[in-house]
């Protein structure tokens, strides 16, 4: 068990999406978190008070949690000092990374001597079988995305918010590391050997009450070069009744691949759909989740009436609005199936 | 270097299909093996000779190769047994499996004991890049199956000869364990770790000569719901110019999954040109190639006659008949480019 309450370390994060671990803790368990550490060229800014390790052990922190993340999931050396630093005083580390805390040897050496524990919630901790495709009682509802880092993640804990707050049995599934660390269990899918990958997520969903929601967090986009295998093995391995397409209007091109344009919703609604039904045929698309951070309310709100029109589905920005129409439409879909 | 020859072990395969690896080897490097070894209720036959590990080594082999696989890749306990007597007789082992030999601690021991070597050709032995979605220079041809174990090895190794036999630049693109053992390189993708998968496949088949074909083998289906990350990371991280769709026309259902039919051709072709075209606009399906081992001779030309009407493609059962009319369509699809 990783010990709360946490320091959130931003590193010399570039800008606020490097950031999205320690955002994420932030939005949706803000009473785990005391304060946050940046380097000199931090570009995230969390909005808690800004601490060193030893003012943040003072202040009640337990562990150092790593907020920050480069491309290939790299432990940067212009961090060491400062975890070492944090080390020493008394925190233990946890991070998601790709790049193992326990591999650093100066990291493993402070924490050695300290007495300190390095946690990589990046890892799988259990084997996962290979999947099977058998049909499991309950409704499983994913979010797929038209790029990685569009809102899935967010859209489906403000969906799960929502249906908890109405009194419906909904649990929402962690696929990724932010969402482990926000939850306390789920499946490091970008970690998990490739044949295991769907048997991973259906061990996640299992059989359940026939009106229990599993909200299954998606990853990357069937559409995205570098991670569409992790997302079409989430749509197979969840066998969704119901798909949330997510979408960030603003971005001019794939999350890091600068060459590729976003693909249009339409194409993201059909490929995740038919992909879907190979599993699962009763899947329906219920609704567009609309990452506007990036808008004026009032141009948000005229994009999300303009996309209802085109898409002729429910089109809201759970976390700026809620997710009551994303609900709405779920249950509707519940009691045509009944 | 594992060492050959090799003695295939075909173990206690409950169906030809599951002796795969050892037919592979059989079939594309004939000059590799001088014997195989049977358990009691085997239903593979190499037509080589049986041997005990004893006689293997005095015929000359150096190494056992596991030449068959279960679901899940497990070492079968009823394996162990002629295992260990291989080892003590003096033979190398080498696997393909999902279980490491080396984690297997009387073959550990067997081994360690006669001064043996365990091959565990199922690990990547180097890191794998994120793929970053770059063009590349250089022609790639990529198997795409209805189904997993319908014939995308053999068709994209048949390309190669042929087009080899015509002084073509081509390279077999080795992306599996059978590949691996045949071509004495590649990667093993479904042990890679999943964020990296498409970034192996970049990796494998990088800037070449403009007239060189990487001959890219597939592996599982879109629509197989166990396996279709890693086939959608082929074609991402492969980018192919060329698809080859690969298809059995005696299946009943998707293999290991009795709930499951296979899809149509129509649709395979659609899916998997629909995600090239993501990565590479100019990909084009070529050609349609059958495994008719199921077949009467009969049959076979009747039913590739009737789905070359069809598909209006070139269709054709590359190991029974060559892979010429793929290899055509290949070369004429390379001159209306230039």
């Amino acid at each position: 068990m990783i010990k709360t309450p946490y320091v959130l370390f931003l590193g010399d994060a570039p800008d606020p999406l490097a950031a999205k671990l320690a955002q994420g803790i932030t939005d949706w368990r803000p009473e785990s978190s005391i304060g946050q550490i940046r380097l000199p060229g931090c570009r995230a800014d969390m909005g808690l008070p800004d601490m060193t390790p030893r003012a943040a052990l003072a202040a009640g922190a337990k562990t150092l949690v790593i907020g920050v993340a480069n491309r290939g999931g790299i432990i940067s050396q212009a961090w060491h000092d400062t975890l070492v630093e944090a080390l020493e005083a008394g925190l233990d580390i946890a991070s998601g990374l790709h790049s193992l805390l326990r591999n650093e040897s100066r990291l493993a050496k402070a924490a050695g001597a300290n007495g300190r524990e390095l946690h990589d919630v990046r890892l799988p901790t259990t084997a996962y079988p290979i999947a099977d495709g058998k049909p499991r009682s309950g409704l499983r509802c994913l979010a797929v995305g038209s790029d990685c880092s569009v809102g899935k993640m967010y859209t489906m804990l403000a969906v799960e918010r929502e249906m908890h707050q109405r009194g419906l049995k909904a649990s929402f599934r962690a696929t990724g590391q932010t969402g482990i660390l926000i939850t306390g269990n789920g499946v490091p899918l970008d970690a998990v050997v490739a044949d295991f990958m769907s048997g991973a997520i259906e061990q996640l969903t299992p059989n359940n009450d026939p009106e229990h929601w599993d909200l299954i967090e998606g990853q990357g986009s069937l559409f995205h070069v570098s991670y569409s295998g992790v997302s079409l093995a989430l749509i197979h391995g969840g066998a969704p009744d119901a798909l949330v397409v997510c979408h960030e209007p603003t971005r001019k091109h794939m999350r890091g691949l600068p060459e590729y344009p976003l693909p249009s919703l339409e194409d993201v609604r059909d490929s995740a759909l038919s992909m879907a039904r190979v599993v699962n045929p009763n899947c329906k698309v219920v609704g567009i989740s609309i990452n506007s951070s990036g808008m004026s309310e009032a141009k948000a709100t005229a994009y999300l009436g303009e996309l209802e029109e085109r898409m002729q589905l429910p089109c809201i920005d759970p976390f700026r609005y809620g997710a009551g129409k994303l609900v709405d439409a779920l249950q509707s879909y519940q009691a045509q199936r009944v």
